[in-house]
């Protein structure tokens, strides 16, 4: 991940270059290049000399690490449907085509739903069977899980549920002893074994297969969905590698959760899908609503919470997120959700992963503990991105992050020594959660519920409904969660950037869990030792049920994961979800606000962000304000000490200068200007366009004027620029009817309607109005930077050119904005981007 | 409503103008009204030869009617804040304003929502109360409603808890006695007496002191989110006669309902609030960040539900919609739905407004019979918009419309003539939609769960929870609820659009949920008479429950409002909360997703933006693509036959030639160009500002060279121009310290840096470049209008300007977008928009 090319910017020096070659007019175009080009060059309304019959291939795509052109897309996409529009009435045929063309968005996103949810079933079940695998093994079926084992038991008795002859410990199968030390150690050992096992598949898989596999993906979501191009990213083959990483990493026992990473795999089920449909695949700002949908079923085939994704989208990942996404989200989020309940991996019937009901209301006193809960979330979360990144920087920068492998054993091995001799640890970090949000009922076997009953003081589980004092388990199992909960810390800095798929949720909200239980436990322990203080006399007599420490892990959870991923609303939501009651929404607001206030006081951004700025992703926050006061020329290109400002005069270049300039440059394009005199801006050209224009005359010129044009030979370097397919066609010598002769090297180039009006002797001109981009957005220089940022963001722009009086200056990208941010932020740009 | 003025567009003509002035240089303007001339004319990086110590009193402020300029007001206010931040460190009383400041949008939110709830509660309990007065009167205690006034009764039953004697009908207490063909005429009289009494008493109370209190306020608020200006509409006198007359059309049976109005209470609430906090009062961006935020809180409080108030107001109303308002927006709908449920209106502790729990699953082959919910809903929706839309147009062209208390009053003899005899439509609908919605269970004591006993077949309740055959009381109830879909479909037709509060959502779900209800009850006869078809064997036996007509009338109330409003997801969730269980939101779904395919098939208008064009605001929908071909330099003006647009030159006007050019034309701006020659364009000077920068020379001209300037008695007529406090201090002479001499009617006006060269005897010259706006949006002429109508929604503009090659061509307002868009859609503009 920390490999990742910089984007090639339009005004970043680059070594490449070609050699001479010749020029020819282009032949006509279709419109739909025409449209595509940045904002319709041309319309129906105006006459133009020169259409081609199809596009050129390769036009409107985009390279590797660049960024797209949101306006450019949208209108490629608008003209697609008008022309699918106007075709529709012609015949059944076409009526039934634009039919599917309306339906293809609903299909896409039932398609990746549905595959999402079986993704999701399938992972938890294997984790569930792996993670149990580390500890014994099913006699009976080997492909049963703990718990499925004990299933057809007859030891009926509450208790002893999970001790059934069927599954033996690997003491048990191999000493042939369930209990004592030699046992435990043979246990322990067997644990270790396993949990490197799965760390050093899971590591080796990513490292050969998919090195994008790696991470939670969030970051790289975001970055994607804001219009970057990170090829391979989201493909069949990191979908695969990361499902069974996934699997790996989270039943090797590491501090990690499989939330993220679903995120991941549903945008990979997006991905996949949308190549089966051309109004998708072909136009990126389309597959991004795509992804917004799927990221959306991701968080609901995680949580069971179908509206929480949709929101999880909104707030979080999405960038461009219209209405017609949203309701999409929405149904892709829900056809997960039903196909994981249909799959049933939790053996309860429930769709979300922690169900819990809680029976006593909260009192307003309680409001103080849960406060103090996002305070803890906040500071953790703050102090957790700190750390994380400060380490990520350092595995980056140092000969440490050269060995992957290793790194992820040695984290491996130091987790499962620590993790096993505590329960709190050894057991699943879901399974964990689920304990500490659930209140004491009767039916309640766990040490946290060991209260002493009021009437004879023993020690065995009663009806634990009113308050009680706790029992030696109690005092025990909050031993062991503090120890957990510095495990815990510890393990999640150094665990989260480790070369295996890693999820950030369910660790963060375990160790909010914890201490929510703690401080819940405590709150409790006050209320009954003190019932006759002012804040509970009234309403916590002794024998009542008032205080529910579940509800204080569940708030406290909230907390640790708001504080870590400062998100709001969603999260709220999602917990909502959880419970099912607004009864507690007050309670989680008043701790998940206060948390992202107090994590917000140490650094506004969360632990995405933070990811996407170690790795230098082109990444403009929307939620960011940009509030300084610079102005358009200050942020520019070029500056006062760089070379003038590569441009194009509109009519008075020949063939072999705008060559001259093609190679001598590396602009990604170049505005096209009335004359160097005037400075008025014409339009804009693609470098890319330009190159495949005058590319596009070579097979003929090759042979019918060898002294003007390069040879074959010669040119094969060249071909490099155009996409493959179109090399092959290329080299093929298809492209033989695009032929057109006169032009020479001296030929004039001109992007005027009209040929300007040359010397009789003079060779034809060549006309490339075609891919000149009339409506190039332009900024004057005295624009606020705070307004061409909000351009930048609301409509999704590469580049912006820059005009004083009508006059061209200069020109902001994308990048030069993020530089200049990075710069406010008393941040070196070279040091903090594009590394 | 019909007599909102037109905007003041740029490009129509007007008959104002003034007397000739006499200019003088303007003193020194602070950055801060620099910054908030549309985007930071110049920053604290350029010299400034003249600042003002304070900003113009009026600069920046908009006039009623008009369009706000989103960039600028943003830019404000980002001023605002850097202001205050740069402040905060000097001093603790600084820095105790700042926090203030950083917390005044959520005191702000808070506010509104403790006011939405309270009100809300109001409503409720004032509503309730009214309705019952209809029909009786509570002896013991007159302010007691019919289910009050009988809590204390020992009349235990249950099926007698309506009757007790306590609580006489008017006909027991004026004749004595409650049964007979005589006390049943006194009631019906004494039913419509009421009801035209509250009828006429609301439309007066609108008519006399709040014309804009009337109708649901939704498409008013969603134009005025969009950025327009409709002074008062959201004012205290809005707010009082609102809440008031709400009560009472409610009360006086017609077929409305109170939750849209709720939402312009709520705002109204939000507008009155914001005036506290000059962050919100002096920006009307940020002022519609809370009017947002409102709008959440009152669909909360509509309906109990506030996840779903937040997705109204993101789907339906908001405009901008940042991330920050989603939340705070959430913060409102939750406090306002708290304050209802501890004002507990409905007397069932109960947050939502129809509270139902279902116990039985649904099954695959019903969604058949939702679906076709959906497909009614669909159709309902576009008849009843086009229904309701053409007599909304007749009543505004005939001379129908004049008389709109008369109007009122005939609509509610009518309904309560015809509602009193059918039970159906005597109730409140909101107790019908609960009553359709609940279950039959052993306690219901509705006409419509009499089913016939399995095992005697006797009449009376019994355990009503397996499905049974269909007594009498169901099939006489089925009769009458089809009389009641037949008048509620009319009568609503006629009443949206009255001069009373009137809200479509209840009618429009009372629709659907009694064709739901008896789809639902001829679904269940079908599968108990036909349990053997193969489609009910599976699932349907004799003696269980699988058929729900509960939930038929929920789906079919989804489904109906939906095909009203066109909403989608935030109606689901909506309903979704009103049940809290995930259960159901596939049948949901699959109805409101039929609702809306059927109605946009006849129409893709839902009711409330066909009102907002019926009115002619100028609101540009985010949600209707603009798909048409055309380009910027067809839309701009001024046209090939008009005459050339009007601009300024930046160095060679005299102060009598601008004064010549601001009286002939009635534009709200004037492009600022180079020279007529070169047509480069340099800025754009608003109206607004030029007046006000003329008419600050008026005092010291007066008395100092009153042969060049104006004397006080003829300036006078051009005071109005200025805000009031600013007419006053004018008057007092207070401005005396902004004179400055030596500008004569001859002086040139300049608006570049440095002063032009003059000859050496020409009077001092004018400089205004602080009135410049030196951003100006700007496109080519070969823009697609796609594009620039992106632009416009994107960035909230007022106006774009266009140029060819550099040069100025024309500009294009919100306005001739407006008027382009309509004409695209084969609508004469002018009879369409802004009538």
């Amino acid at each position: 991940m920390d490999d990742i090319s910089t984007e090639a910017d339009p005004y970043l020096p680059y070594d490449g270059g070609g050699d001479a070659i010749a020029l020819q007019e282009l032949p006509k175009r279709g419109s739909n290049y025409v449209m595509s080009n940045g904002g319709g060059v041309m319309s129906s309304t105006t006459h133009l000399l020169d259409f081609l019959e199809e596009p050129i291939p390769g036009v409107g795509t985009y390279d590797d690490f660049h960024t797209i052109d949101w306006v450019r897309e949208k209108c490629k996409d608008r003209e697609r449907h008008r022309k699918i529009n106007a075709k529709k009435k012609e015949s059944a045929w076409e009526f039934t085509k634009s039919l599917y063309d309306a339906w293809s968005g609903w299909l896409v996103v039932t398609l990746t739903g549905l595959a999402s949810g079986a993704l999701a079933g399938l992972i938890d079940i294997a984790a569930d069977w792996l993670n149990d695998i580390k500890e014994g093994v099913c006699l009976n079926a080997m492909w049963f899980n703990h718990e499925q084992c004990c299933w057809g038991s007859n030891e009926t008795t509450f208790a002893e549920r999970d001790k059934c002859p069927q599954w033996k410990s690997w003491a048990g199968l191999i000493l042939g002893q369930e209990e004592g030390p030699g046992s435990y150690i043979m246990n322990y050992f067997m644990y270790i074994y396993w949990a490197l096992s799965f760390a050093f598949l899971a590591v080796l898989l990513v490292k050969v297969f998919a090195p994008y596999a790696c991470g939670s993906g969030i970051p790289e979501i975001k970055t994607i969905l804001s219009g970057f191009i990170i090829r391979g990213y989201l493909g069949k083959w990191t979908l695969l590698i990361k499902t069974v990483t996934l699997v790996l990493a989270v039943a090797s026992g590491l501090s990690l959760g499989k939330e993220g990473p679903l995120v991941h795999v549903a945008c990979c089920c997006g991905n996949i899908f949308s190549y089966l449909f051309p109004k998708y695949s072909k136009n990126e700002a389309k597959k991004r609503e795509v992804l917004s949908a799927a990221s959306a079923a991701g968080v609901s085939v995680a949580f069971g919470a179908p509206i929480g994704g949709v929101l999880f989208s909104l707030e979080e990942v999405s960038y461009y997120f219209p209405l017609k996404t949203l309701w999409r989200s929405f149904f892709a989020a829900l056809v997960a959700a039903f196909v994981l309940r249909s799959i049933n991996p939790f053996g309860n019937s429930r769709l979300v992963l922690f169900y819990v009901e809680y029976h006593t209301p909260w009192y307003l006193f309680e409001l103080i503990p849960f406060i103090l809960l996002g305070v803890f979330g906040g500071l953790w979360g703050a102090f957790f991105i700190k750390a994380n990144i400060a380490w990520c920087r350092r595995r980056k920068s140092t000969r440490f992050g050269k060995y992957p492998i290793l790194e992820v054993i040695f984290v491996a091995a130091i987790t499962a020594v620590v993790a096993f001799p505590n329960p709190y640890t050894r057991q699943n970090t879901s399974e964990l959660i689920k304990e500490l949000f659930t209140d004491c009922g009767p039916l309640e076997s766990s040490q946290l519920c060991q209260y002493r009953s009021q009437m004879n003081g023993s020690k065995a589980f009663v009806d634990a409904s009113p308050n009680k004092p706790a029992g030696p388990g109690v005092y025990a199992a909050i031993w062991q969660l503090c120890l957990a909960l510095i495990f815990k810390i510890i393990m999640t800095i150094f665990t989260f950037g480790l070369k295996v798929p890693a999820g950030l949720f369910i660790p963060s909200m375990a160790i909010g869990a914890i201490a929510g239980r703690i401080v819940g436990i405590a709150v409790e322990q006050l209320a009954y030792y003190h019932h006759d203080w002012l804040v509970f006399r009234e309403w916590c007599e002794v024998g009542t049920d008032c205080i529910t420490p579940g509800l204080y892990a569940m708030v406290g959870a909230a907390a640790c994961l708001g504080g870590v991923t400062r998100m709001t609303v969603s999260l709220v939501v999602i917990v909502f979800e959880l419970t099912g009651g607004l009864e507690y929404i007050v309670p989680l607001m008043a701790a998940v606000m206060t948390s992202k206030w107090v994590g917000d006081a140490f650094g506004r951004e969360g632990i995405y962000e933070s990811h996407i700025r170690l790795n230098g992703y082109p990444f403009l926050d929307a939620k960011e304000e940009f509030t300084h006061t610079t102005l358009a020329r200050e942020v520019m290109r070029p500056r006062r000490s760089d070379p003038p400002l590569a441009v194009l005069t509109q009519d008075d270049l020949t063939v072999e200068e705008l060559q001259g300039i093609i190679n001598e440059t590396s602009y990604n394009g170049f505005p096209v200007i009335v004359s160097k005199e005037s400075q008025r801006l014409v339009g804009f050209a693609l470098r890319r366009d330009i190159t495949i224009a005058i590319e596009l005359c070579y097979p003929t010129q090759a042979r019918q004027a060898p002294t003007l044009c390069i040879g074959s030979a010669q040119a094969e370097p060249l071909l490099w620029i155009l996409p493959e397919h179109m090399q092959s066609e290329r080299r093929a010598g298809k492209n033989a009817r695009r032929k057109q002769e006169g032009i020479l090297l001296t030929s004039r180039v001109y992007f005027t309607q009209h040929a300007p009006t040359l010397p009789a002797d003079s060779p034809r001109p060549l006309k490339l109005r075609s891919i000149l981009d009339m409506s190039p957005f332009t900024v004057t220089d005295h624009t606020p930077m705070e307004i061409v940022v909000d351009i930048f963001r609301k409509l999704g722009l590469r580049q912006c050119l820059v005009t004083h009086n009508g006059r061209l200056l200069g020109i902001i990208t994308k990048k030069d904005i993020l530089r200049h941010m990075a710069q406010m932020a008393n941040q070196d740009p070279d040091n903090i981007m594009f590394n």
